[in-house]
């Protein structure tokens, strides 16, 4: 199983199992003199945790446990991080960062049945079929504790990229069939599905709970903003902004699909429409030489092309949504097959997520900014 | 300019401008002992030669030239490669392949204009921020010639996987706004949009006609199946089978989104409408030890997933939908910045494609070929 | 601080300092199913653990503390590893391996006086110039506790080719200005300089008492042998079998030098001399299409090449010889300057060692079975 | 074959058989802008091309063609470049730049023997068990036409370093049994041994003249030094300037060991012999944060270090030494078997070069050139 690792030069590998000792991260290619310690990853971890949540839409902030998030599992974990490298006197020195989150409320017990059946939805049966050995508690490595090591390296290219003014953002903008109907940007971290309209969010919930006690669940869509890239960013060919971005993005477990600006839309339009026209703006950036100056920065009179061409950033705002599948793990019967092959009905028993959006949420920013800082530092290489 | 090449064990570097001296590619990593001549990749470079077409809708196969294309731009070029190393009496012989194809008909003064604007919709001004100086002949790296490469390598991956029993085929589905009704794989490569349906491509090309007459372009989509594969192809984390794709397929020029199996829909479904049941199948794969036999394999009684769960091939058809931006290059007048920043309108003039749809669907096709076969190298290597 | 990361399949990412919390390592790419337990590891860090050592020439087995051994510090640190995930009922499962050994008898205030001047032989000075920031305690990450990660993944590496057949054998073969002069493969463990001649080992350690008490250090020669090797092991350009072993070996901080067969020697032969002729062996090996059989593996009737023609495995044994530079931290008055620039004298106090060669030897092993498994693995992907 | 590629920023790809069409270089991650046309490669391929040489001792330059090198093959190649892609208006434009030199004097005939039997000390056997099947034609990939792709992808990294003030010097201080007695820089390219002692240039070619007669040939040392280094290029763990320059190096056909600074004899001095003594020096370099000045740069009073430290360079003068092995194509009667695995004797016949040492030394000039940008373009990533 190799594939964990992430990244050119920001490179970090992931690694754990959800019912093994613990889960973590190794960072390569951290730069030297970045302030860190252990709450600067712990923030992020919290808000991927599960039980955890934003406040209810009535404002109650509550981010370590408290009231009951409808969405999610029940299952409490602490997840507390350790640093194991990397950092003296408070500061990174360059070498690489080793995180440690150990497992303390495993309850493998919960996931004795699915050890001889393939679960409808999960990796159980391809899983089997490429390693011959699988390792059933929770699905191990296909487990969306996986996200851990993720979050955490995220945390850290964040705090990165905030020193060079570049913020990554994701919202959910549609969760169980109900859309956003506005954007709110405050509201996102308020309500418990970090969806960015607060009426939409209580119309969601009531939507989840319903859900729930039919054993069913629901997807959802996310919506990502990286804002303050110079233009210029992602390599022209196969490194393109957006391709990396693809590749980050669907390497998380639930997404199915990815689009950008315009998406799938932008197959209808004609290119007079779809065209983002240019007007002289105020600002100046790159350089009739790599790093001089350019005499002008155009404004984007629209932004379909989510603020990429060619593969690299434009300045704008580089937008996308990514499509998020309904949880797995439901407890209506299913049919499906058991490891001797033969034909079975499956009831997924055990503490699910009803929709993994708000949780999702997160580990969307860690990938997006993990893929941007990478390219950020590429670029400084070649000027 | 990194990022150019692709690929881990069978990995491609390509180069070339559309204006330069040639373009091609290099291929570190094809198995020795594979049949391969000219004529092997010149096939799939004449599916997305400018100018080339599969027939029209009356049935008239012309893959070289002759009736033009509507959809397509009327500059000739021949497109001829020449194979520089690898193969030896006919074989390839393990060493790196280099192919080349000379550019003989650039015609670089209809781009004169150009020198000075940034086209709307093209990567002009993000290629300048970041380079600082530009080859505006015709786009230089980010012009579609680019893709010579990626098919030529993709012609050789596609002949290693059809040993394996691996097909990849790519189709139009929809294209300026024309959706296909019916598929019928016969009819792709028997009409000049590539589409599943033939109606639908006449309606297609009526619809570029009248596009071109008002100086605009339209875009589509692009889906493909992959076929033949083993189950467990991709690797759980970053390396998934899907985020590679997505990657691969991003990275082409024109390309806005794609999803797998469900996709965006799959966001509103809820599990139980989502998740694949399964009932055993008749053949067997995988194994109880990596290799040997597994007892049971599934059928899958719907593909929602795509082919794939947890980043890993299920062994049904692997399928995805590409979103296609219309062409860039309009003659209708557009706001811009000029290399000054200061406001002026442009018309790209010049011989443009309409709509890339027919011309996209070779590429599509190289794309993944290229990406199941590094897929397939690395999963031999870990048995 | 990119680097830290090692192979291309079986891939390793080591983390750490000598003062930190931790150090340990991350593999990514271990195929599933091989044994694993913690004494697997435990067994080979031991090996290399200060204060360890074989048992003296008097033929006493001590591996765990006991009779001082002179060459060595006398720290006593307990190098007991965990590891954190990848294993699953005793068998790997073929996710990332992460395992970490915690420091626990740092003392740094041995260190304070380092702070602020660089000593000699030591990367002190351009550690600083190249990030501004130094982890001064004990070396930080340029100290030889970083080889801790390098030998826990060695341990199983090792293993995986063991069962391959493919056994890794190092030794010191001079030291201190003392060479080995005969090869007693049996004597190698059974000494505390793990030399291939036992009374060799006697003079050494009597020279090595010496310099220590003159506040002095040596250096010495290791010898190594890689033996049951498939012939054509490599890649035949830059990924030669040479330049990749070469590459393991040289990252180890000590080694100045690494020579396969007779290496400089060679500089002086003639090519009469040199060439390895060859007679009909017994066994077949490789074959006529990749995987068949061949009909006739050579004898060779020397090994003047070292096992290795065109960097590719001759199915010879690989063997080379790679020099330690005597340590660097010696309590002997020496110039240097310090962080603002001016002259001044240092005397380096502390527990060191004397000569590294008896724990380097574990070291060395680790480099070349990584190395060597590593292509291993890319030749079954290719076959 | 994979393994065709080196560098992670400056990335070069080689191909090209030694009878094939044509060999040469993809190099991908070429900064933009610098001045570049055929005849900066054109110069350094003529310095490793077949028939050429330096001018002989007697002072006469001809460097393309004329008086014969006795060291070198009568084989006549012109060896001709042609840059395919860029380059636009004299300057780099960041992409790709693909070079390619045609074969024009294969004769292949000369070698039809050795299609049926394995030369002793080339990589004839291990090819054939690795891959199946083998192009005998010269060699093929392992054929010393290979270094064409190298050499010229050192041309341009070479005059990238130029303009950081980074030179890269190497020369013959050894060749078929005879040292130079003296350093005499000026006289490295005016003796067609590349020797640094021009008397001992002339005793090397007379026994090169002897050998020649005799069927037989000879081996060498090259030395080389890199002046100019920033303190701090290299990363401390696997990727330390000591251990990627000895992968560059040994990834050379002929090399069989390198050492840097005092090397081999490393290992019998003290470490009081051994460690540089400092003393405060004139300049400045690196900082106290990342990029701003130290307040010192050390002078080292010796170099047994080599200028390498902890796998960074120290500021001094980067030296390593490499040794040759004799030409193994002689005419002299071996023995070896045959691919059907019996007894036989060989002669190799056909034109060959009796001592590699001049045609080495511009190959390790490229490797190391190439090598050290690579770390420089890294170290400006994480700036």
């Amino acid at each position: 199983m190799a594939g964990n690792t992430f990244g050119t030069l920001f490179r970090i590998t992931t690694f754990g199992e959800s019912h093994g000792t613990a889960l973590g991260v190794t960072i390569d290619g951290c730069p030297a003199g970045i302030p860190l310690d252990e709450a600067v990853v712990q923030k992020e971890l919290d808000r991927r945790r599960p039980g955890a949540h934003a406040a209810a839409s009535d404002g109650t902030p509550d981010l370590r446990g408290g009231r009951l998030n409808p969405a999610m599992t029940s299952r409490k974990e602490d997840d507390s991080c350790e640093i194991l490298s990397g950092v003296f006197e408070g500061k990174t020195t360059g070498t690489p960062i080793a995180i440690v989150v150990r497992n303390t409320n495993q309850k493998s017990e919960d996931y004795g049945d699915i050890a001889f059946k393939y679960r409808p939805g999960h990796a159980d049966y391809p899983f089997r079929a490429k390693y011959g050995v699988r390792d059933y508690r929770g699905g191990g490595r296909s487990s969306g504790r996986e996200t851990i090591g993720r979050v955490a390296a995220g945390a850290i290219a964040k705090a990165v990229l905030e020193r060079e003014g570049i913020a990554v953002r994701a919202w959910t903008s549609e969760a169980v069939g109900i859309p956003c109907e506005t954007f709110d940007e405050g509201a996102i971290e308020q309500n418990a599905m970090r969806a960015c309209d607060g009426a939409a969010a209580d119309k969601m919930l009531a939507r989840i709970i319903e859900l729930k006690a039919a054993g069913d669940s629901g997807g959802g869509i996310i919506s990502c903003r990286i804002s303050g890239l110079p233009a210029g960013l992602g390599e022209p060919v196969f490194d393109k902004l957006d391709a990396l971005l693809a590749r980050a993005v669907l390497s998380v477990g639930a997404i199915k699909g990815i689009e950008f600006g315009a998406g799938f839309a932008a197959a209808r339009m004609t290119g007079s429409e779809h065209n983002d026209a240019m007007r002289s703006g105020t600002a100046t950036a790159g350089g009739a030489e790599p790093g001089a100056p350019l005499s002008g920065k155009p404004d984007f009179l629209t932004n379909h092309a989510g603020g990429i061409l060619g593969g690299l950033s434009t300045g704008a705002d580089v937008v996308f949504r990514a499509a998020v599948k309904p949880v797995s793990s439901i407890s209506i019967q299913q049919q499906t097959i058991d490891t001797d092959g033969r034909d079975c009905d499956i009831e997924v028993r055990g503490r699910h997520d009803v929709c993994l959006c708000p949780r999702i949420v997160p580990v969307i920013e860690a990938m997006a900014a993990l893929t941007v800082l990478d390219l950020l530092l590429q670029q400084k290489a070649l000027r």
